[in-house]
């Protein structure tokens, strides 16, 4: 049986399971918590990320060794022979030079680097280690950057999208819609597909270079500003995406199955619209099951992890959703929403 | 965490615990052998169905407990409270007592009963523990049948079809389209939906019938014979069902989730059609990953099973297919291909 190991074992190792398993595919996971959720899916490897024992552990009769989040220690990756290769991770986990393969592949950016090429006021944002909107400020007058902050201006875009590519082991490139993305306090809440009216083709071309440029094999992301039509790149994960967890039901193939088939350097499946999608992340809690699967056409997916203020804790896709759908499940998923209950109502069950 | 325990863990309980697991379904087998392929997506029991023991752990905690075959002891089903409920169990675990609920419901079947009855040539079946044509004659001339043998007219049919329903414990029915099927040597090959002319509401109407007489919850499939436009029941099923695999794809909710949405007292998914689908058995042998992945929309799903002559070892959905995919799909799946790769080619690599 072909065994898939993965550096991380959260929703989105979970995710990779569960779309592997029908394939026949076998899980290992390595992940420092013993309550790491893609436990459910494989065995799991308890074990730092910068442990060699565990990574070999990891490693160990494993055909292909892949990651789910992209601060994996370079080093961990190179140990195992992860798949995408570490080039995507070292470029991607310093900001400064994440930005400057941008610039040099031509594909636009905001400003950055000083306060003095940004102008003012400009967001800064640490170098290293940075996710979900931590590690970022609001400048307004000059001050010092510190040894790991880089300035970027403040853009005011119109919409932030998303397109999400996977590359074969041949080389072969495809990208499922892009997708118009809403964060709030920095953790992406909802993605539509296909988003209206969005610069399809530049956006492909921009993650097609980048990911020729890395000799990439796997799912790649890339997160963008739309500036009057016109796109900007604000960052990349070597990694499947939280922006396209609707591809689960809504695409020919999901990311999850496709990154698998890349990484195996099997066939890429198709990765064409089946419906048009609203998918809403659950963050901090999980509305009752009975009230999300009371919607039409909702896809559940929880994640089986415990309950915490701004975490992912699941998603939920509805397909060809009309408006009031789409707004009663924000509803139910905002936090608001969870006050009332809390303030005014019945406990409510864990879903 | 909800707990489903299931008796059995072969493949229809591991797609039980792919479609539950991001519900945030906990699974639990019980299964007599410890490589029970279900094993990979939940807790395995290893114990007989009729030990009371594994039985208890099976139940132990377990929110509610099924079943993923007809044949389970109906002691062990009351001893486990299990949903669907014994009556489906003992109906069906009958030949006789399952056509004469049929009978009773006004359910046209084949003649069935002694030779006398039927005719010849007949089919004599064993009243119990038959599946997959095992434990089936032809008879031309008159014979003894034995104490366990059932007469049934040899009906000369335009098609086997199937309907699929799932009925919630709150008495809601729902339908999937009524699929064609093709077996060979006893086993289901091929199931393609929407069968063409089928006539829907007569499939529909049998299996509501059917599932209100038993205060049925959960997914139950009947097979039935086209004899010139009219339907003749030939045998339920209270399970998930192989005709039906088809819906993980291709219908709005599949069958797996909406059992278990059903026995979880959650509300039905949706069970319409999102795209024509052929499903074929992979029986006995897999070909290699590979080529079906290269067929275009093929959803792959291997069981993780040895192989064995005779064996289902997996299933492969084309979305849409055109005939010469399908048909392409049906020589990789067959075993005359099997045979000359056998004898002409290099050792084929197991899927």
């Amino acid at each position: 049986m072909t065994t898939v190991g993965c550096i991380g074992g959260g929703q989105l190792g979970r995710m990779l399971g569960v779309a592997g398993i029908p394939l026949g595919l076998s899980f290992r996971f390595l992940d420092p918590s013993p309550e790491a959720c893609a436990g459910r899916v494989g065995e799991l490897v308890v074990g730092d990320y910068d442990d060699p024992a565990a990574l070999d552990a990891l490693a160990r009769g494993a055909d292909v060794v892949t990651y789910e989040f992209e601060n994996v220690p370079v080093e961990a990756a190179v140990r195992v022979g992860a798949v995408p290769g570490p080039a995507a991770l070292e470029q991607g986990q310093d900001r400064l030079r994440e930005k400057e393969l941008f610039r040099s592949l031509g594909i636009p950016t905001a400003r950055f680097g000083s306060l003095e090429e940004t102008g003012l006021p400009a967001l800064v944002k640490s170098r290293r280690l940075g996710y979900d909107g931590k590690g970022q400020r609001l400048v307004e007058v000059p001050e010092p950057l510190g040894e790991d902050g880089l300035a970027e201006e403040l853009v005011r875009f119109d919409r932030e999208l998303s397109i999400v590519g996977v590359r074969g082991a041949d080389g072969e490139t495809r990208f499922w819609p892009v997708g118009e993305n809403v964060h709030r306090d920095g953790i992406l809440r909802v993605t539509r597909v296909p988003a209206a009216d969005a610069p399809k083709r530049e956006a492909e071309a921009i993650c097609a270079s980048l990911m020729d440029a890395l000799g990439y094999v796997g799912v790649l992301a890339v997160e963008l500003f739309d500036v009057g039509g016109r796109l900007l790149a604000n960052e990349f994960a070597p990694r499947v995406h939280n922006t396209a967890h609707w591809t689960i039901e809504g695409a020919g193939t999901s990311q999850f199955e496709n990154h698998l088939r890349a990484i195996l350097g099997l066939p890429l499946g198709s990765t064409e619209l089946r419906a048009p999608c609203a998918m809403v992340n659950l963050v901090g809690f999980v509305p009752p099951l009975v009230e999300l699967l009371g919607l039409p056409a909702a896809h559940v997916h929880l994640y089986g992890k415990d309950e915490r203020e701004g975490r992912k804790l699941g998603h939920v896709t509805l397909l060809d959703p009309g408006e009031e759908t789409a707004e009663t499940l924000v509803a139910l998923a905002s936090h608001e929403n969870e006050e009332r209950r809390g303030r005014g109502q019945a406990p409510r069950p864990r879903g």
